[in-house]
């Protein structure tokens, strides 16, 4: 397991004895948190009985900081190895944005070539959808490859299992606070509505989303899986690695234009079956979480406990930086080789991904943020 | 209130005494389906314990048959008028989908002029999204008019309260039995899942909508609210309304084709302000709804308890059966005319639209299917 220290605190759901607890992450093992809350915290131990992260969640900051406070405090007396961890809170709304510049252009050069590599919208909002809540899955859960409609590049129209099945190493914001419909949220209320991160991988059928995604968007090719950590870290842990998101050009309207920094210094590795094949830099993101959150909810749209929105897939600058096979492999043009030999361009059955990611304080400190897997199984 | 007679049986969820009931649809007035369970149905009384109708949804179609019997051979000694009508079930995930040759060509032919109507996936697969279930609201909710970026004609990016807000009159599917990850739901499965239908206005702001979904789709322009009827339509009472759908050629692949027919010849009515404005016939649908959720899961994507897919703007041949005010003014260069003599391109603060719909059964027999309302409040 992540050694995540005595400071990070990362929240989690465990299944004992057959029914979920709420963990705490401290070092490399778990404190049971259902069990022990009425001890540490007595007044908000009812928040943890169901065992999931709903209740606290939906607590708000004030709450989440006492907690976090007593459980620094706290001298652990036993904890737990070797948990099962299951999805730690009911997902609502599931958005997917897509702020990194770098992986729009490469997505963009590879599929327009001729055209301009971003569309004209992109550096005047934060582009998002929404994919299908109840397929995000927790890390561990095997991906079974999913089948679809493909167009071949002579015009054919045939059905079977994807063959260019792909990853995306995302960051994901989990809203704790809802807010009320027909109210914007203020882009500096960030703090007040978002509980925490997990990783994400929004696993991707490009063949199928190629040919179904124009003109609504993507559907099929991305509402098989979305895997994310088992692990949420309370935003207060990232106190330390919040830095100046990327210059904007040109500058945003009003509502995305925030007092505070919410870019944060994260290094993303990528590995599929040990090797590691990339490192994506989340402080290179164009678009932070919280002009992410204003945007989503500018209309009026109302936030629920439990909606998780997620970066999109995480590229810097570099050809190692890219969180995804399709840019990695530049659409299947320059595979990639891994540690036994092998070659890929997309994934292939039997391969295991895993996205981790580490913290950077600006006091020189790590924090390990704990990893997202996921093994390919064929279909059947 | 609609008269929904003796037969159609339409379940709704409605607030006395400060708690949510189940209730059934009688003539003009509602059974109090919580209270009066235990003598009706004794076997399944628990299924409406909690007021709304998640539980009776899942517990699938011999359950919802015995249900019906029973409540057909019902006597009901007390109904309740004016009852406080709320949403009905735990919306899940929400997809809306894009089902109308015609829309889909109107639209092509606004937006797209010189090239083709219909994009080249379009009679291949039935083309969906997924849409906000957070904000899916019971009909009668005000409708704030939700603020945004769009793009003038001259190249400006302004923001503002939409001045291009729409309605889209749609059928939705309400899914019951839930399926499991990996595991498609062959399209002959429908009746086995699906518990019932209910009428959908998918609120549109086609000036953010315009500016925002190149390359992902509908985001913003939908977000801020989805209204659907308060009575939930049970699947059996439309038997006698099934038509065959529209030819479909191409002929689709293995997996749209069912052996039962899934059209229904259903007829909307769509009025702004108590002036009828179009009247959308179902039957012209090209694709079915059992053919939407083939497609839906054909990846693998897994099915939940209150997952809601919308067919998408019904909109006939005619001119008169269009059901979007895009469709209806050619997107502002064509305003209708209302009964008070002013004119509409897009809706006005303080405009109230109703959708109804009734079923047309083989027996020459009619059903009337409720309505769904709201009012659009200006932003604040």
């Amino acid at each position: 397991m992540t050694d995540f220290g005595r400071t990070t605190l990362p929240y989690c759901s465990f299944v004992t004895e057959g029914a979920p607890h709420v963990g705490v992450g401290i070092g490399t093992q778990v404190l049971d948190l259902t069990r022990a809350a009425s001890a540490i915290v007595p007044e908000h131990a009812e928040l943890f009985a169901d065992g999931s992260l709903d209740a606290l969640m939906a607590a708000g900051p004030d709450v989440w900081h006492a907690v976090r406070e007593a459980l620094l405090a706290h001298q652990p007396a036993s904890l737990l190895d070797d948990v099962e961890l299951v999805l730690p809170f009911t997902v609502a709304d599931y958005v997917d944005f897509y702020a990194s510049e770098h992986h729009a252009t490469n997505v963009g050069r590879i599929f327009r070539p001729g055209g301009d590599a971003l569309t004209p919208n992109w550096k005047h909002l934060p582009i998002g959808y929404h994919g299908r809540a109840g397929t995000v899955v927790v890390s561990g859960t095997s991906i079974v490859r999913p089948s679809g409609q493909r167009r071949s590049p002579d015009g054919e129209i045939t059905f079977g299992p994807s063959i260019k099945l792909d990853i995306e190493a995302e960051l994901g914001f989990v809203v704790g606070v809802p807010s009320a419909l027909a109210t914007p949220v203020p882009i500096d209320q960030f703090a007040q509505h978002v509980f925490g991160v997990c990783l994400v991988n929004d696993w991707s059928a490009r063949d199928i989303q190629a040919w179904e995604y124009v003109p609504l968007g993507p559907f099929l090719g991305k509402s098989f899986a979305t895997s994310i950590s088992p692990w949420i870290i309370p935003l207060a842990a990232l106190e330390g690695a919040r830095v100046e998101q990327p210059a904007q050009s040109p500058e945003p309207l009003p509502y995305l234009q925030g007092s505070e920094p919410w870019g944060f210094d994260l290094d993303f590795v990528v590995s599929i079956n040990g090797t590691e094949v990339s490192r994506p830099p989340f402080a290179s993101m164009y678009w932070t979480g919280a002009q992410m959150l204003a945007h989503m909810t500018v209309n009026g749209a109302s936030l629920r406990t439990g909606d998780l929105f997620a970066s999109g897939t995480i590229s810097g600058a570099g050809v190692a930086e890219r969180g995804s096979l399709l840019e990695l492999s530049w659409n299947g043009t320059e595979p990639i080789t891994l540690a036994d030999g092998s070659t890929r361009s997309f994934l292939e059955d039997g391969d295991t991904v895993t996205i981790s990611a580490v913290a950077h304080l600006a006091r020189g400190e790590m924090l390990e943020l704990g990893e997202v897997c996921g093994t390919i199984v064929g279909h059947p």
